[in-house]
């Protein structure tokens, strides 16, 4: 099993033809490169969704802001795409800036009301950066299943929004987020890290984790849920908050008090990082 | 041949991979009824682009303002479904609001730039509601060409650059736009003009006579242009001028002077009806 690498759109079409000729079917797992194990689950999930897996990696300009790391976003193509052949990836799909973005690009997708909370409140333009993109992708590749990760809680709802408002022809599924051994989740950001900001950076899962146990004893009100997951973070100077919010996992709507279904989501500060975690809660 | 018609997107992806699975082109025409020649003259164009031809009737209300038309805008259904059987249509799509705005819908598709000019200064929200649509109904059909009119010109090259910058799997093309006898361009609006308004509409397609003969014997100011469409308008006294621009034909920004291409659009209100029409000049 070799995996072949494309660049162009045409390219790319030409390769899936070939796949959809043999009647076979396509899983579709984007990424931003700077591959983890959390990216890798997903491709093993996606193998087990479909005959074949198309695997892309583009750091999407349009969703950095003019503040953030796009230029220092690592970029390990080498190892990306050892990790991916060996994972099983079939095809991977590398595009330039200008395969995505043709010359004299005008056009936006935006999911209103998800995109301007939470993360999207902290990073202006960042979701219609991720919705504008996926979409182009979505329409070079034309997967039967699209594979997202549970880690970018935001992102897959507004993602699954999406795709079922513009009746894209897309299942569209979630991987649960892969933790390093100490709980904190996988992030390519985690590279970041200095050692001592490393071992601080556990205090985000380990925050959500107290927040679960409050949930199972009986916890229902949110400020009292926000307050535990603050609680841990005192612990770790090196942490600094950024946001913590209770919310509904569909609408994202905040939440006084949680019902059946809820969605805590954590940012934080930790040296040059801004790391995310959160935790869905299916009532019992 | 007989026509078949569906009502909901499975039903719609259904009948569509049965012409698939017999390995058969799909060529697609988007319209809100009310049909008339020109909407029939792209079917006749669609037919002999690809091996089916799927069309749909869908009053958008997305593409409506407020104080627009969209309760009155005409539905004579059963007309338009013989027209399109007469015409050759294979499949008719004839969705429900609900079949394409799903619950909770909150995405939309934006050309940024093109949208808010010209028609889209007149009518706001209206190009987003288009784009939205095409968008959805393009993800429902998946067609290899999409067939729009020239009679809409501002519509069409958003269109061609949403599906362009989305890196859509369509080919746009256009159809010439159709008139009646004494040049009124066909449109389901002409419905709404009493006699004496229809007598006198046929000023919009003169006026733009009158400016193709400008260019012809070699005039170039964009002021002089329009100064010839008002004044053949100036005979019309049940013609209200909305706006006459002469622009890029893909930008649409403004012309001061016609280089090689341009565009001409002109919009007028005649009795209760919005009336527009454009002329598209290539140089030789």
């Amino acid at each position: 099993m070799s995996m072949r690498r494309v660049r162009t759109v045409a390219a790319l079409r030409t390769a899936v033809a070939a796949f959809r000729a043999r009647g076979e079917s396509v899983a579709f797992v984007p990424t931003m490169g700077a591959i983890h194990d959390g990216h890798l689950s997903l491709v093993t999930r996606a193998r087990k969704s479909a005959d074949r897996v198309v695997a892309s990696i583009f750091v999407n300009p349009l969703q950095f802001g003019p503040r953030e790391d796009h230029s220092r976003y690592p970029r390990p193509i080498a190892r990306d795409r050892a990790a991916f052949a060996r994972a099983g990836v079939d095809l991977l799909w590398e595009p330039h800036v200008a395969d995505v973005y043709p010359t004299g690009d005008r056009t936006r997708v935006v999911v209103e009301g998800l995109s301007g909370v939470l993360e999207g409140a902290s990073r202006p333009g960042h979701f219609v950066g991720v919705t504008t993109v996926v979409t182009r992708l979505l329409h070079a590749v034309q997967p039967d299943v699209l594979w997202l990760g549970q880690k970018d809680a935001q992102q897959a709802i507004i993602l699954e929004r999406m795709c079922a408002d513009l009746l894209m022809p897309v299942r569209v599924r979630r991987g649960a987020t892969v933790r390093e051994a100490d709980g904190l989740a996988m992030s390519s950001r985690n590279a970041y890290l200095a050692a001592d900001e490393r071992a601080q950076a556990v205090a985000l899962s380990q925050g959500l984790a107290v927040a679960r146990a409050k949930l199972r004893y009986g916890e229902r009100g949110a400020a009292k849920l926000i307050a535990a997951v603050r609680g841990v973070w005192r612990h770790f100077p090196l942490v600094r908050e950024d946001s913590i919010h209770v919310v509904d996992p569909v609408t994202l709507a905040p939440l006084r008090r949680v019902g059946a279904h809820a969605l805590i989501v954590v940012a934080a500060r930790v040296g040059p990082a801004r790391l995310i975690d959160n935790l869905e809660w299916r009532g019992r």
